[in-house]
């Protein structure tokens, strides 16, 4: 019997699902504190890079450099934060986060250190119209 | 006139050269509290992951994976952290944290949260008997 894979009910309640790339789904973290992006590879039960075969490894690292290319671009932040954590999920995500040294977080990590503040609609559409087109035009 | 690699001054103070990689340096970061490594390519002026070239990265990624795997198996942990972030020291650099549900983060990231233990020399000799001769034979 085949399974499918599912996105874990964390990452699913936490993130607005934008696009999907040949292996991974790409996540907005509904924090509107942070352009906070999330790559999963579409791979049940991995939970570390290195477990990954390599042709699958390369195809992360390749969605992960172009997407933090455009993030760079569209967002003109400071630094990019790229870290697969998993302590609390331990579903196999890729954050990118673009951080600016204004950020209310700078210099420290982003997580767990703030409330979540979540997008309105409005926000999430804007952000849509902003990455999502130029994803289609990669992927094109 | 050629420029040479220069590791960065924070680095070089904060932690220990362990071992050279075809492309990065492996260091030792100098807090007991976590077997915590870190990959430095070898590469002027990098920043961010995407900017190396797509041969670079490759060669990232397979440094990276080498030492996860050979890290989980040494230190026998529960989950492995990796992080470009890189807020605090421009220079790119790549944390490889083992992490365990009984350290004293967890599931918290480790970073800036608790005051540094530094390794006794002994320490020091120690893990370099556990990880060198590994890495010595992958690298042969």
């Amino acid at each position: 019997m085949m399974t499918e894979f599912r996105l874990h009910p964390q990452l699913q309640n936490d993130c607005i699902e934008l696009a999907e790339f040949p292996l991974c789904k790409l996540l907005l973290s509904n924090d509107s504190q942070f352009p906070w992006f999330i790559l999963v590879p579409k791979i049940i039960d991995a939970t570390e890079i290195y477990q990954l075969t390599w042709q699958e490894q390369q195809q992360l690292l390749n969605e992960s450099s172009l997407l933090s290319e455009l993030l760079m671009q569209t967002f003109n932040g400071d630094k990019l934060n790229v870290a697969a954590l998993g302590n609390m999920v331990p579903q196999l995500h890729l954050h990118h986060v673009v951080r600016y040294k204004s950020d209310n977080c700078w210099p420290a990590p982003i997580w767990g250190k703030l409330p979540t503040i979540t997008y309105s609609n409005e926000e999430i559409e804007h952000i849509k119209s902003l990455i999502i087109p130029k994803i289609n035009e990669i992927l094109s």
